[in-house]
């Protein structure tokens, strides 16, 4: 495959810690929110078995925070997402659907709840900023919307807790998966969730203060070594193996959240207003025709996720993500199929270079 | 400046053209719009030299065009912007500043009217698509809304028009600057507008059948030595020295449309309903204290563009791009500057890697 350069400019912003990571090695990356995010430091399938047995620091800074505050708040969040916030906590971490008028996917960001009139959606790939703004704006709502000046670090891997423990102090193995709390280091509070997009255990830090995280950055490494740290980055066959869907690349606006398995978060029943609403009891009375689902395929190297999935000469779904797994030795994928195939798992051919090649469906996770 | 090379996903979509132009030597990309944009394919200073003598073909996929359509079209394309578009007229294209209701930039997008009840609305780097669902979704307006399938390519440069000439017929030479009208090559049917990211003429072609678009592109080439044309980029030298702003480098949601020199767009007697008009009256009564110039700075060569602007060692200001300038032969950019030294053209001296540079303000378009 040939290889790009990236253009860098003030539009694909940098982060705070962009200066360290080319440092460290950095050799790519994509563009996320309108920001860089790293994407590899070596070789991928090493990082792959490193993110497994060890720890890694990411700069996920992309993942950024829409703020939302003000009396409106709660009503505004709620309108954007088929889950039921109502009974939602503070000091915990949602993951929730973000749906258009017509069911569409907008987002699946991961939603932090500070007071019942604060909130921060923490975003994939999509300017949920201006879908909140035109929703307050069309319905004059009374909030506060921005995109608040925080950048993420993600301490991922199975060391992660000795790492943080050491970092941070006993407490913060306490820390549930999917809740948050306030952490010091050096005098400076963090706020820091047990999140993160990897199935190998693991922390986010939401830095406010950019120094502060500069510091803490540099002590993880300085530090770091007897627990074999490494920058690294979300890997992609790792995150397929543990069934976590990556917006913009398995899901898209033309998806709605049945069909991507959001089948619990979609609580079309709650006495909750949300502005898919309508669309997604219809859609759920009519029933859903296609629906994502994993695949194995039987070849070790893959140019493009663009291919068709052929059951009987028939088309019946299509690729969204692969990757090369180290596990399976084979690659792997996401793919959206319809659901009569899905439903029991076939087999399949799939034309890759305009060679056939043999697949089969799976579960999400893979196992 | 070390470089470093982009990763490919499906969610950084390639465009019909993408392989065609990966063939013709592209060196870079960018991602805009979630999409990528070629920036390079040889010495930057030549493309510049080349674009103001003969011609160039782009691949401006990347301004992705939200179609808005139905009974309420009309008035929800208002309401995302604080131009008057009481008076359009189908044939035409408006550009247009889109303002949040505090009185933020969104986008600056180029605006297709083709009925009253049918708008394009051509975009800058940030989903304007979300933006127009959110409202439509809050003021429950009966809209279509979409991303529609059409990719660009813009023809730009002194010899486009006999280029097109050739390739469309004579008619399209009396195609008069920001109207469009449909075109056929090849019994295909193309809706081409005058307009283009350059100051050296030339045209956008809005191509909705992929098959049909790239037998166009090949067409070009084909006849094309006789122009020396040649596949190119938006070049930031030649749009910073004709004063073509860049949303998200020049501008950002945090600037106002008079800060961005936008003054007659903004229409806030018009008897028309908008977002923004209430923060806009206000910002125009309480008068701005900031506004994008142009500058030059006595260097050939710059890393980044975070640099301040000191007069009498106050930070008076800030750039926003930058790019050598061959016609110049220093750098030149766009900054946001304090109204006060602003309006004067001052000098100025600019920090660069901690050395003092003597600078100039300038009106924009350069002369």
């Amino acid at each position: 495959m040939k290889h790009f350069y990236i253009s860098k400019s003030r539009r694909v912003r940098s982060t705070p810690f962009t200066k360290k990571i080319e440092e460290q090695g950095v050799k790519s990356y994509t563009v996320y929110n309108h920001m860089l995010l790293p994407t590899s430091f070596s070789n991928i399938d090493d990082e792959y078995l490193h993110l497994k047995k060890d720890v890694q620091i990411w700069d996920v800074s992309v993942q950024r925070e829409i703020e939302i505050s003000g009396k409106d708040a709660h009503q505004l969040v709620q309108l954007m997402t088929c889950r039921d916030l109502s009974k939602t906590k503070v000091g915990n971490c949602y993951y929730a659907p973000l749906v258009d008028v017509n069911g569409g996917m907008i987002n699946d960001p991961l939603i932090y709840k500070l007071s019942d009139n604060q909130w921060r959606v923490c975003i994939a790939d999509s300017d949920v900023l201006l879908f909140a703004k035109g929703i307050a704006g069309g319905k004059n709502l009374t909030v506060d919307i921005f995109e608040a000046n925080i950048d993420t670090l993600a301490v991922q891997g199975p060391k992660s807790f000795d790492l943080m423990e050491e970092v941070f102090g006993n407490k913060i193995k306490n820390l549930k998966f999917f809740k948050y709390d306030y952490f010091s280091f050096d005098n400076k509070s963090f706020l820091i969730s047990r999140s993160g997009y990897s199935k190998q255990g693991g922390f986010e830090i939401h830095v406010e203060d950019s120094n502060a995280g500069l510091s803490l950055y540099d002590y993880f490494f300085k530090i770091g070594g007897k627990y074999n740290l490494k920058p690294g980055a979300p890997n992609h066959a790792e995150r397929i193996e543990g069934g976590l869907l990556s917006y913009g690349n398995d899901m898209l606006i033309t998806d709605n959240p049945y069909e991507c398995g959001f089948e619990k978060s979609v609580n079309i029943d709650a006495n909750v207003e949300f502005l898919a609403k309508k669309s997604l009891i219809k859609i759920k009375n009519e029933g859903i025709k296609r629906r994502l689902i994993g695949i194995k395929i039987d070849i070790k190297d893959i140019s493009n996720s663009e291919d068709k999935i052929i059951i009987h000469d028939q088309i019946v779904g299509e690729v969204r993500s692969v990757a090369y797994s180290p596990k399976f030795q084979k690659i792997i994928g996401i793919a959206m199929v319809n659901k009569e195939f899905s439903k029991n798992r076939n087999s399949f051919t799939i034309k890759i270079k305009n060679k056939k090649v043999a697949g089969e469906m799976c579960d999400l996770p893979m196992s």
